[in-house]
């Protein structure tokens, strides 16, 4: 269970690490969109694995294929199915994964939860999860973008203790682009890509933070009590792969300030109600304020380290595992998109459902 | 919408701070529990205003009553509905309110998305409608207790920049409730007391961190993708009011360190599984490992302070805005309850929904 | 489980015949729609019990109170919690069912279930739990009314054999309400309801037919598989107690057509499509088509009869029983508010569905 | 919307008649059932055009390829999804439906709601779409076989007025599958084949009546209110293309009998709770008394027909249409199967919902 995401904008999806591909069905998409499949392989090309001298050198090139849900070239309002085959199967290179759980890997909760687990490349917890996110994540950030004039853009501001100066509110997409660890403030990325090689090196991994922002979303957009826009959006990035924490305007710094430092102050800006700072992260009591949303997210380093770790084996005896082959010792510049997938979802199936009960 | 929380375990609150009262429908509560008001009502009253010298001095009495769902003192399997009434409607005290929106609440977001507002009190914006939630909570709790052997505890770990020590493997119910804080750190307790006292007199306010725990989890809680138990965990978190960040394990802190240094080893003890360390807070890929359930939330300072500050009227003029009468400078130990409760029923929704695919 | 109903127009109904009351919330009803107890209380007092000579004698004025969702007289967009208490308590009348298990009522099944049930009035199998759902079923015509242009009506068409003439493209409400079995074909009702006063004295009891209708729903409601309005409408209908069958437009008698003789022409009438037939009543592939939307249900006759049958005892051993006190000749009459508002919450949540995705 | 069904074992559907297939993503089922293609291709088998001489010669394999969610022939617990390739893929014989409705076919609502729609075929209102219910169906009879002990059957009773003899409690799958209609009386078989015979030659065509049945359900699966069992039964069959009826137990005919004649009896039988007659067809309240489930639906006769009728165009001229090429006289036989997957998806969800509240 919990495979599918959103209430009106609802995305379900599926597959494996190895077995016939991963995918998505999207339901309740709005009709004649203009859809096609180039519009959904960038994003992809921006999770892969293999896309730079950083990440994983694991060689997919992770077609999407749209299965249903268009006709001419428009959506028609019925689910959008995507497919993204599985082609690079190695399973062979991983055969001490059979019988011992990776530590801080979610091998051995599987195995708890179900009594039994696809161990060839970690089966459905591998991050090849995230590929159906992040294609219906491209659905929702073109409906935004076309339906709503909302842009959503997610990027790399912290590198272990290395931290980048980025403006949210001028920030660009060619600027995040420009570097292959996805970190707007140059400067900064020269030092993250030199430390991210340096664990490479070492066989070791690091994490640090994303940092999301919507600009555009009008007042009005979120509910106010459980589907607060905070929490679906906390929830969205918790069910991240290794995602450890998420904090939204003033977040757990704003802890340390008084009430009275802290309040986002109001003033008409023409005709339109504008706060002087932006604390709340342009959501308040769950509902959007105008201002642009801007959240964190924290990574932990990626678990999979080529050094001996102490662990135990699925007939519960102790032992020790080294990481071989591949390995990927910075998820940060592929988990950018994964977050603007999750934000785009979130806020896309707000607006419906603002639209269905204010529209 | 989005008045309601759980997939097996449901909830439904409603309710503003003027009217009829607030309440919760709970639905799916497993049959033939012992069940009084008895048991909801010492949670209530750990989450009332006025309960102590450092909390908004509202003298309401909060008296719940179960409307459904009972017979001969045991549950039925059919919805509870558990009842306050409102009794301190004082609203003319308000009055500005009906006017202007108050700076960092919600009354300027629910009037552009429904183009009316309850301001007396704030309406449903109010901290009364956790009320139905520290309710349900607290059958919740009764649940994980009796049927499966979980304590669940929250407690306040930070005020300010005032930080306690806690051992969440071992903190006692006891050693929370002995300060009116709910701080189990003895000394920081008095420290935190202090400092809150003298906003009150300052007429400004402070936030801080709530620590919760969860012991005695069973590993294979939660599932795998979007509905992991950190991420439901976040949103629960995340929908209370005033909170800006959550974390889990080793959280923000553990972007920090290297994979190496951040993997949890699995070593045997006795015939269980268990891990040498807890960064992942006792969730790995959204399934629960054994391990204590561990994670902090970031509340802000309470946006009412007794200060002029700038706002904008319901017609949209600029103007200032002074907090008046009865004001809570910590919002900390009232919300102390709320986070037991929020964590109690995602686990109970958990437990329940593991029992229905896996049982 | 199993007590919260529609998607986006969202209710969650509670309570038994003991105990404090029975209920609903209503979340997701669109803000700023006026509303008061006098929208609500007339179609309960046509549930009611008591309203006339051939239905039960049980006296309760079943006054309904609304506890949240208001503000000088309007909508919130917040939950609308409303409440009927219980008054008419004499559980003593009933100590038999204590032990034994009422043949064709639900007594068995709640205890196999829940291996507990409340047996004063029958608990939650209790016709009462209706209360709820005609109060939200209220609220939900009113919004069909003033927003869409809707108009629900339900009406008597057959009790046991006596067939009634109904014209459901015409028919109009004063002509329903105005006789007490509620059939608009005047004749007919005189046969009925002296039908029904000889099954009254008899103790014995009958069922019959009630024909919903929808007129001016638009083309473009309904959803194309699973949420047809059709098959929400059908589960709506079978979710009311004492009911057997559904059938919309042609129904069980369309079969013995041929395709030729069946299907509904297509035809201009001005600018707007129409068909010559109304076989499809109302409802093509799952969608509104614009015609007025005509359904029937079969309701059994009443369970309780006043004479003695064989049955079984809690603990399980042969024995009989007889029914006393006060006797429901006919359900027809209280259930026509029934369908109606259960007809009105189903459409209700599809128009705001379809506002939602294609608005 | 609406495109997922089930609560705890979910599935969503997706595909058009034409472009790249259709499928089902099936979510929360248990892990460790055996599980391959072959399990789930003879119920396709039986769904699949060209299959006998009585329904439409569209020539498709229909062959279901399993892409997820198992790992050595066992299911993970994880998503299974399932596709099934389009092969059959002529869209130009039907060039006229790219600017005509078919009368009493869904292309004008689709139309309407959507502005937009697949016309090749039929697009998501073509048969097709039922591929992946009954490919879902029969995991689910799978699951209800070996972890409950649950048999569904369903057959032909009726066609046109043609009515077969049949005993709901005795039926063999082996006299349903013994010839082409699937009516386990044989004489009546032989002649419901030579009426859709003729039908066929006539360029017209026949509904009728299904009945389902599921035996070995145990007493106290379903759920009181909405969610009664036969609710979901009914908006299961409702949500199947052509069905106009759905009753259950004694159904339109249970409304002739008085009360006293309609109640089922309780005798114990053993140890067991039984009831001398099965008028409530197995379900009391929403909940299953443990006797076998019967029900019937209700099917119109097939739209298409080889027949000039009337209808209107895309841009709302009237003209008249005439159905070419492949015609499927009568839906019955491949609806058996889909009307075993729908009963088997409700029945299945209850049980799990039913181990999660009260297991």
């Amino acid at each position: 269970m919990g495979n599918t995401f959103g209430h009106q904008f609802r995305i379900t999806t599926w597959g494996e690490s190895h077995g016939g591909g991963v995918g998505v069905v999207v339901d309740g998409c709005p009709p004649r969109l203009k859809l096609s499949e180039s519009d959904i392989q960038p994003d992809l090309d921006r999770r892969r694995p293999g896309q730079s001298a950083i990440v994983t050198p694991r060689k997919e090139s992770d077609t999407v294929q749209i299965l249903s849900g268009t006709f001419g070239g428009k959506t028609l309002g019925t689910p959008i199915s995507l497919w993204v085959k599985n082609t690079d199967a190695r399973s062979e290179a991983y055969n001490e994964m059979a019988t011992k759980f990776r530590p801080s890997h979610a091998d051995y909760t599987y195995f708890a939860k179900y009594g039994i687990r696809a161990w060839p490349g970690g089966g459905r917890t591998s991050a090849r999860e995230t590929i159906g996110r992040v294609a219906a994540g491209a659905i929702a950030k073109k409906i935004l973008r076309e339906k709503f004039g909302v842009e959503v853009l997610a990027y790399v501001t912290q590198v272990q203790s290395l931290a980048a100066q980025v403006d949210a509110a001028r920030v660009k997409f060619s600027d995040i682009e420009a570097n292959i660890i996805r970190c707007p403030d140059q400067a900064a990325a020269v030092k993250m890509i030199r430390l991210i090689e340096k664990m490479r090196r070492a066989g070791d991994s690091v994490g640090g933070l994303i940092e999301g922002v919507a600009r555009g979303v009008p007042p009005g957009w979120g509910e106010p009590v459980f589907d607060r826009l905070e929490a679906d959006l906390a929830k969205a990035m918790l069910s991240l792969p290794a995602t450890k924490g998420f904090e939204i305007g003033s977040g757990f710094a704003g802890t340390l300030m008084t009430g009275r430092q802290h309040n986002d102050a109001f003033r008409m800006k023409g005709d339109k109600v504008h706060t002087l700072t932006n604390r709340s992260g342009g959501i308040q009591g769950g509902i959007s304020n105008g201002e642009p949303i801007i959240f964190r997210v924290a990574f932990k380093p990626v678990a999979t380290v080529m050094h001996e770790q102490a662990t135990v084996t699925e007939d519960f005896k102790n032992t020790t595992l080294k990481g071989r082959g591949r390995h990927d010792p910075c998820v940060l510049p592929r988990a950018v998109p994964m977050v603007e997938a999750m934000t785009a979802l979130v806020l896309v199936d707000h607006a419906l459902r603002h639209q269905a009960q204010c529209g």
